[in-house]
């Protein structure tokens, strides 16, 4: 240990804590159910921080993990010794820039102060991942999608330009704030859902839109899961531009429901969509009139606009505690498989046909107009000995399942290390070994989050 | 020759031609004017040609250039020996799936074909590239643009999915039928715009949308250009979600005036914008009201809806009729600057004070919205032996520019041979080193398009 903290002490203006002294947030992801380990922590205060440490790392052969905020779910901070290169006081919003409607941003800005500083000033950062906590290096390292995903894409889409360090402590800066690019390989566009496994990204332009004036939610009712997502074509092919579409079964706002004491409208309903329009007002209510006209001689049940603040706000409520009860009741494991949009019904069909067959209880729901579900796998009384095989194996087939069905093993997450033998066991050798080549290409030595992802 | 031959007659179900039997139209770009050389020219059939063929020019380390359609402007096809792939025969629309609204295509299905098969079934597919007569697989490879960049981005944001052989013959499936998708590195996005330095491309997974119901462009116009340009933002700002914004000056108008002997309205305007605006028809013209309040707000002078058969087909006529004055004009170079969309009127300034200054006739106009800029540098009476030197020295100071600007070398042609030496002029070497980088880790040999782009 001693080497390692002589390496490092006094060279940086941020924070260092070595060994055993490293607090056990540091060494782990959101679910804090793996816990890594690390020899250094290093809290940098500026670019010349992360070159420093960079450069340290690379003549020492340590391995290098990037955190921002550490809100990530599939385990891509997790260390295995090395440096912990934690990002989170790199926080400023460095530029508003009207006249090419764009922010360039540090990494460590959180998603939710970004949003508010944008909204004021008239803007809308179109992505939309639901943890407004994250760090926008995150977002950007998972390439972190979110409801919006439907209208407006994910974060991919809005990211133009990046400074980025190489392993080494080279500085590149990759892209322009341009919003066209046919400029030799677009490395900015490469780096985006990496997960740190190509260089730390110290500096970010992201294209911004007009905020819209006005958004409308609506819950429409349906009989049935399968009669739900078979709308989400329907709206789709009516022009009706909607801004996201979500899809939740009746059992699964249940727990919602049962964890608020609350209930939501339509009981008799087995499956909800959530439709958000926006736009002008006028244009939006036009829309949600033939929104309504669409669905219903489509089989849905009832339509809910949620333009009477006391009903949407319970509605929320009970959509925002699914989570927050499924976090009540113990260990669980989020997991976020994408498939083809028409799979969505197929795919969770399999899901409660595991569950009637002795599975762990499984939670899902997402976004349907995205094909990307969310599964929350939960322990309940499974013995803790138990708990670590059953999940593997539950695992195991719902990724395969995806794989079956067109889909692939993350939509916003990323792999990191909670998904990596999911990737390994569905992707072809020569698909993985081009994602190691390039890997190799940016960081020789493999030392940047080694063993995450398609990882060595 | 007689080797090279006999490596690859009757290998192939497709059509084989050698050394001086190649058409020189095989062997360079769309514009011509630099013509390279091959030993084969091979138009393949199918996938099974495509890997034979790459099996053998890796064995033999023959380099490899694929071209399709042929419209490339910046000289990707043209080949310095070895292959001169073709895969303009494989031009089969595979499928078109209804339930995910995607498109599944080869590489050498003509963009015309694709637009209208899709039209035809209700769908857009957004990107507008101005070349319809490109095949598919060349705007993949360039990232190609066009107008509608502005509501709906570019190629790069509908490929979903490819199939890739890399130079050694080993077929890789990147990407998935999925909207969402942060599932280790995203090679299919890296393949794009890559200009046929990483693999074959030989299928094409498509997103599409449902086409809109109604489209209307308007011509408004101006007492100069950066009055024009200025309203952009503006127009941005006052959410009438334009498609398309186009800018062209009259001088530069009066290219087409005059090779048609029609007029263009509003003749004492400088300069005009072409705005396309597209949803339901009722929203469409309530949007064109509040644009034309706005923009005569800001400014202009006159605003035209082309809703009128006759006037909007003399006015795209005109439009139309630049390229073809310049093209009649004799020897040109096209080039497609990418800058910050608040520094057109700084780039367009510095092209005229060029022209004033004694430089060739440059033709300047383009997209307003994204701001690339399109240039036609004209050969005129500059005498043939000084053409090269001159051109060179113009495109080094446009393209020293477009760099100070904050733009780079292409928006949406690429770089390929022409723009090479400006694009290493301006590019730091550890930028371009990453480029090499990742281009080994795909191409050992050098030997895909090798002397093209970032290429060695």
């Amino acid at each position: 240990m001693i080497d390692i903290k002589s390496l490092f002490e006094g060279k940086i203006k941020g924070i260092l804590v070595f060994g055993k002294d490293i607090e056990k947030k540091y060494l782990s992801d959101f679910i804090g159910a793996r816990v890594g380990h690390a020899d250094v922590y290093a809290r940098v205060k500026d670019e010349d921080d992360v070159q420093t440490i960079l450069k340290i790392a690379y003549a020492n052969r340590l391995n290098v993990v990037v955190r921002g905020a550490g809100t990530n779910l599939a385990g891509s901070t997790i260390p295995d010794g090395g440096v912990v290169l934690d990002v989170s006081d790199m926080n400023q919003i460095l530029e508003l820039d009207d006249e090419t409607l764009t922010v360039t941003v540090q990494p460590g800005v959180i998603l939710r102060d970004l949003i508010e500083y944008v909204e004021k000033r008239g803007y809308l950062y179109a992505p939309d991942p639901a943890e407004k906590g994250a760090s926008i290096g995150g977002n950007v390292s998972t390439n972190a999608g979110g409801m919006r995903a439907v209208k407006y894409g994910v974060t991919r889409n809005y990211v133009l330009a990046l400074d980025l360090y190489k392993i080494d402590g080279t500085k590149v800066h990759l892209g322009a704030k341009t919003y066209k690019f046919s400029t030799g390989l677009n490395l900015q566009q490469l780096v985006v859902g990496s997960e740190g496994t190509l260089g730390v990204i110290t500096k970010i332009v992201l294209k911004l839109l007009p905020l819209p004036e006005f958004t409308l939610n609506t819950v429409i009712a349906y009989d049935s899961l399968k009669q739900g997502i078979s709308n989400v074509n329907v709206i789709f092919k009516s022009h009706l531009d909607p801004t996201a579409i979500e899809f939740v079964e009746k059992k699964v706002i249940a727990y919602g429901e049962k964890y608020l004491n609350k209930s939501f409208p339509c009981q008799n309903a087995k499956s909800y969509l959530i439709v958000a329009l926006d736009g002008d007002k006028k244009g939006v209510y036009e829309r949600f009139e033939k929104l309504k006209e669409v669905v219903k001689a489509h089989g849905a049940i009832d339509v809910i606009p949620l333009d009477d603040e006391a009903v949407a706000k319970d509605i929320w409520e009970i959509r925002g505690a699914i989570a927050r009860a499924v976090n009540a009741s113990g260990p669980w494991e989020p997991i976020d498989i994408v498939v083809p949009i028409n799979r969505i019904t197929d795919f969770v069909d399999y899901v409660n046909e595991l569950a009637e067959n002795g599975s762990p209880r499984i939670v899902a729901f997402g976004h349907a107009g995205d094909g990307n579900v969310h599964l929350c796998v939960l322990k309940d009384n499974i013995a803790d000995e138990k708990w670590p095989e059953v999940l593997h194996n539950t695992m195991e087939k719902l990724y395969k399942k995806s794989y079956e069905l067109g889909g692939v093993v993350s939509g916003e997450h990323g792999v990191g290390k909670g998904k990596r033998d999911f990737f390994l066991q569905n992707t072809p050798e020569e698909y993985r070994s081009l994602m190691i080549g390039v890997k190799k290409s940016f960081d020789e030595f493999n030392l940047l989050n080694p063993h995450s992802g398609y990882g060595l």
